[in-house]
C-alpha cells in the first residue's frame, strides 16, 4: 500500500554531496535574531552586471535615489575598472554631489594594479567610500582558472591590498577609505584557507578601533543546504584574531532557492553585515532578496532600518529600472500575496479582522496601534501600503469557481491577472455592502455596469482608421463627449496610441497613459468578437478598462473609454 | 565612519518574534539529507485552489499525466466536498481509469460528517486512495474563528476520524483506504497540543506494521526562521508512541521566502513526507515548490524520484495549466540561471569546460560519466534538457555593455528577453567559431544579417490592410515567395493573424504559429519608425523574427517573415 518511488533514470552519479562542517558546538541555533545587519545594496553592481538590458545612466540614477530614499547607508555603486559606463556613472554621482552625507559608495576591483589604480582614480573627490577587492581562492579556480599554488593566491590578496592603500594614499588625500575583502566563492573554499588569506589581508590593512576590515564571505554559488552556510559563518568568526575590528559580511546568491534563509541563520551565527539586491537581482538566479530579508525581520518585530512603507512604488521603480517583472507570488510584494481565494480563509480573515477591531474599541485605541494577528496574514499589507484582497468564489449548482473562471466559462472573458484583482475588489466591495452571495447572473451584471455599459462622460460613435505601408496610423472618431457628438482625430504608432493623443486633447485633463494591453478573440471561426483590455494611468490613478466588439481596433478604443469613464 | 542606519519610521511594535522552541540536544544540524523524501503533489488542490483562473478539466488532467510521468506516486486531485468541479475530476480519474496502479490519489476534507461522507463518495471503484482530514488546532483559531476549547477541538478531529472509517467502511470496500491528518497551522499551535491531538486520532486509526498513518504537520502560512520548522518537527517526531507506523509529513507554505529551506531542515530533523507543488504556486506566497526541492537533491547526488531532465516541458505545461508565469530567475528552470553575464564568469567556465573535456579525453570516457565541477554553474544545464548561454559583452572604447544594451543604445532596438537571449547564442557561435572581439559596427551586422536582410523564401512587396468598426482586418499582401511576386489574401482578427493565415496556405507547410509579440517605436515625433518582435513556431522550432517599418502593420508582418525565413 505504501507508494514506491522509482529511481528517476537521471544522472545523479556525476554529483556528489557537500561535506558537512565538523562544528558539534554550534551556537546559532539556539539564536535568534534581534536587530538589523548592516545592508549593502549591489543592485547597481551585482544586479546591474546580471540584466540582460542593463541600465542607463538616467535608471542607474533612478535606482540610486531609490535606495536612498529607503535608507540603504552602504550602496555599492559599480565596477568602475570593468566598465567604462560604470567609471562614468561613478563619477556622475560624485561630481553631480548626489551622495547624501551618511552613504558610503564602494566599488569593486580585481586584484590587479592597473584595475585598482583606476578604480581609485574613480573616487577622487568623494568625501568617503569603501574600495572593495576581491580573488577567487576556492580549489577548482586555483586549479582550472588560475593554475596557481596557495602561496600564489595568497600574495595576489595581500599584495591586491597593499595596492588599495597605496594608490587610496596617492589619489584619494581627502577620503575617508574604507576596505572590504572578498575570499571570492567562500563556501568552496577550504575553510582554513580562507582564514589564512584573511588573517594576512588584514596584516595589511591593519583594523583597530574605529579603523574596521570588511570581510565579506560570497556564498557566490548555493552548494549546500542553508545551516552549512551559518556552520561555515560561526566556523570561521571563531578563528579571527581581530574579531572586534572585523566586520563579516554575507553576500548570497540563490541557486538553490535558499538563500534568504542561507542569509538568516548566517546572521544568527554571528555575521553582522549583509549584501543583496531588492527582490534578488544579480546573476543566474540572483543575489538574496533584501526586500524579503528586510520584511521577515519586520514580521518579527525587528526593524529593518529601511523602509518598505510604500512597496508598490519600490516594485514599480525596480521593474523599470531593471526592465524584469516581480513574480506574483514574490513574498510580501508580488499580485497574490494578500489574496485569499479559499472561502474558509476568507472566514477566518474575516473574523480575525473583526476580532481586531472588537479589541480596538473595548481599549479605545486605533486598531493600528494593536499588536497584528490575523489568520493566514502573516503581516497587516496596509503596513506596505497595499490591501487585503479576498478574490470571491461564486457558489452554485456548476460548483465554485472563482469570478474570473465564471467570466471565462460563461462569457469567453479572459481577464488579465492585475485586472481580475481590481475586478474581484469591485464584487467585495459589492458582497461587503450586501450580504449573501452572488449568483453568476449578478457577477455578470456587476462587470457590464463596471466596465461595459458605462456610456459618460465618452460614448463611441463610429471609427475609421487606415493605415498602409509607409504611413502612420490615422484614426477618424466620432464620440459623444459628455452627451454631444465631437469629431477626433488621431495620428500615432497604432490605433491606440492615436486615439489617446485624440482624447487627451479633449478639455476634461485626464491626462491618459496606458500601461498594459491585451486582448483575444471571445469565439472562433468568421463571425468572431474580440475582447480587449487596456490597464490606463488617469490623473495618476490606475483603471482597467474592457471593450468587447466584432473589430479588434473598435474593442480596443472601448476598452480606453471604459477606463475613462471608470475613472 | 561606520554608516549609521536610521529607525525606519514603520510600525514594528505590532509584531513580535516567534518565540524559540526548547530544544538543547537538538540533532537536525549535524544531519544530512541522502534519499529523497515520499513526495505528495497538491498542485491539484492547493495549487489549483489559489489561481485566479483555475484549470479547466482538461488542464487538470494535463496536470495530472505530467504528474504521473515525472514520478509522483501520491497526488492529491482535490477537495471534492467543496467543489462540484473538484468532485466532477475525482470521478473523471476514476471512471475514465486514469490512475496508474502505483499511484495514489487523496483528497481534501473537512471534519464534518456530511462533507466526509461526500467525499468518500467521490472515491467510490478506486483501487486505493488517501482520505485527508484537517481541522485548525491554532490558538488564534480556537479564540476568534470557533470560539471552541481545546476539548471541543480534539473532539472534532477524534470524531472527523472515526467518522472517515465508518463512511469508508460504508462505501469503499473495493478500495485500500489510508488516511491523512492534519493538525491545520501546526507552526502557530502549542506543540504539546498538536501532540495530543495527533496522537488520539492515531488512538482512533490504530496505526500499525502495514497500516500507516500520515500526521501533516502544515506551515500554513510561515511566520519563523526555517530552523524553527526543523525543531518543531524534531519536537514532535519524539513524542510520538507509534512512531514506527507514523509518517511524519511537512505541507511548508513560502510567506518569508524560506519553504525551501524550512522544508529541508524538517528533513535532517526526521520527517518523511513532503507536499508541495511544481514551482510553488498555492495561496498567497505558494506552496513549497517541489521542483527546486527535487533539483536540490539531485545536486547534491541524491536521487530525486522524480524525472526533471526535460525541464522546460514541465515548465510549459505547467505555465499552461496555471497560466502563471515561471520567474526567470527561478531555481534551475528560470530563463536567466545557466546564463553567464560576466565575462570573467564567461572565461572561468569556459576554462572549467574545458577541463572537464580534457579529463574524459585523459581517461577515454565520455565527459557526461565524470563528477560535474565546473565554476558559476551548480549543475550541468543538459541534465535538464537546457544549454549554458553566455551573454556577450562587448569591449569598446564606450566601455562594456550586452548586445542588448548595445542594439538598444545604438539601434533603439529593444529586444524582448528571450529574443535577445536566442541573439546572443548567435553571437556566440560566431565569437565561438572565430575567436576574439567583436566590435559594434560587427555585431549590428550579424544582427542585420540574421534577422533583417534575409530576403528568401519570403520577401515582402506590398501590404495594403483595412479595419473598420463592425469588420475583420482584410489584408492584402504581394510577397516574393522564393522569388516568385504572389499575391496573398487574409482575414483574422488583426493583420497578424490575417497575414499568417495567408502564409499557412502556402504549399511550403510552415505551420507558422504565433507564440509571443511585441512592439515599440524606434523614435518619437512625426517620422516615427516602429520595431516589431514576434516569436512564432514554424514547424516546432522556435524562432524570433524581427521587423522595422515606418508602419507598424508592415513591420510585423516583415517580423513574421524573418522568424519564417530564419528556419
Amino acid at each position: 500500500m505504501i507508494p514506491q518511488q522509482k529511481p528517476s533514470g537521471m544522472p545523479v552519479h556525476r554529483y556528489r554531496p557537500f561535506p558537512p562542517i565538523d562544528l558539534p558546538d554550534r551556537t546559532w541555533p539556539t539564536r535568534t535574531i534581534t536587530e538589523a545587519p548592516r545592508w549593502l545594496s549591489t543592485d547597481l553592481r551585482d544586479g546591474n552586471q546580471a540584466l540582460i538590458d542593463p541600465m542607463s545612466p538616467a535608471r542607474k540614477m533612478k535606482m540610486f535615489d531609490l535606495l536612498v530614499r529607503m535608507g540603504y547607508k552602504e550602496i555599492e555603486v559599480g565596477f568602475p575598472s570593468a566598465s567604462e559606463t560604470d567609471f562614468a556613472f561613478v563619477r556622475q554621482l560624485i561630481e553631480g554631489d548626489h551622495i547624501p552625507d551618511d552613504v558610503t559608495i564602494s566599488v569593486l576591483t580585481q586584484a590587479r594594479e592597473d584595475l585598482i589604480e583606476r578604480s581609485v582614480q574613480s573616487l577622487v573627490g568623494v568625501p568617503r567610500a569603501n574600495i572593495h577587492l576581491y580573488n577567487a581562492l576556492a580549489p577548482l579556480f586555483r586549479r582550472v582558472v588560475f593554475r596557481a599554488s596557495k602561496d600564489e593566491i595568497k600574495d595576489i590578496a595581500v599584495r591586491g591590498t597593499e595596492l588599495v592603500m597605496k594608490h587610496g594614499e596617492a589619489y584619494l588625500d581627502m577620503t575617508v577609505i574604507g576596505y572590504e575583502y572578498s575570499p571570492e566563492i567562500f563556501t568552496s573554499t577550504e575553510l582554513p584557507f580562507s582564514v589564512e588569506v584573511c588573517e594576512a589581508v588584514s596584516d595589511v590593512w591593519q583594523p583597530e578601533d574605529g579603523r574596521e576590515i570588511i570581510l565579506n564571505l560570497p556564498a557566490t554559488i548555493e552548494v549546500a543546504t542553508p545551516n552549512v552556510y551559518a556552520d561555515q559563518i560561526e566556523w570561521f568568526g571563531r578563528q579571527l584574531t581581530r574579531r572586534q575590528s572585523t566586520v563579516i559580511s554575507l553576500h548570497p546568491h540563490n541557486d538553490r532557492g535558499t538563500a534568504v534563509a542561507a542569509t538568516e541563520l548566517a546572521m544568527m551565527a554571528g555575521a553582522d553585515r549583509v549584501e543583496g539586491c531588492l527582490f534578488g537581482h544579480g546573476e543566474r538566479t540572483g543575489n538574496v532578496d533584501l526586500v524579503t530579508l528586510g520584511m521577515n525581520l519586520f514580521s518579527q518585530g525587528v526593524d529593518p532600518m529601511v523602509d518598505f512603507s510604500d512597496i508598490d512604488e519600490i516594485r514599480r521603480t525596480v521593474e523599470y529600472c531593471t526592465n524584469l517583472p516581480v513574480h506574483p507570488r514574490h513574498p510580501y510584494a508580488g499580485d497574490l500575496v494578500y489574496t485569499a481565494f479559499s472561502g474558509s480563509h476568507q472566514d477566518a480573515i474575516k473574523k480575525g479582522l473583526e476580532d481586531l477591531d472588537r479589541q480596538a474599541e473595548e481599549q479605545g485605541v486605533d486598531v493600528g496601534t494593536l499588536p497584528w494577528e490575523a489568520p493566514y496574514l502573516p503581516i497587516d499589507p496596509r503596513d506596505v501600503g497595499r490591501t487585503y484582497e479576498a478574490v470571491i468564489r461564486v457558489n452554485s449548482q456548476s460548483g465554485k469557481g472563482g469570478v474570473a473562471y465564471l467570466l471565462k466559462a460563461e462569457h469567453k472573458l479572459d481577464l488579465p491577472r492585475r485586472a481580475q484583482i481590481e475586478f474581484s475588489r469591485v464584487i467585495q466591495e459589492r458582497t461587503d455592502a450586501e450580504g449573501g452571495e452572488l449568483s453568476s447572473d449578478e457577477i455578470w451584471g456587476i462587470f457590464r455596469a463596471e466596465y461595459l455599459d458605462r456610456e459618460a462622460p465618452l460614448k463611441l460613435n463610429s471609427v475609421h482608421t487606415s493605415s498602409a505601408a509607409g504611413e502612420k496610423d490615422a484614426l477618424d472618431v466620432n464620440v459623444y463627449v459628455d452627451g454631444e457628438l465631437t469629431s477626433l482625430h488621431g495620428v500615432g504608432n497604432g490605433p491606440i496610441a492615436a486615439f489617446v493623443a485624440a482624447i487627451n486633447e479633449l478639455p476634461h485633463d485626464w491626462d491618459v497613459r496606458v500601461l498594459d494591453y491585451a486582448e483575444h478573440a471571445l469565439s472562433a471561426g468568421g463571425d468572431a468578437v474580440a475582447a480587449a483590455y487596456v490597464e490606463c494611468l488617469v490623473r495618476d490613478q490606475v483603471y482597467w478598462g474592457v471593450g468587447i466588439d466584432a473589430n479588434i481596433v473598435t474593442a480596443s478604443l472601448k476598452a480606453v473609454i471604459s477606463a475613462v469613464n471608470r475613472s
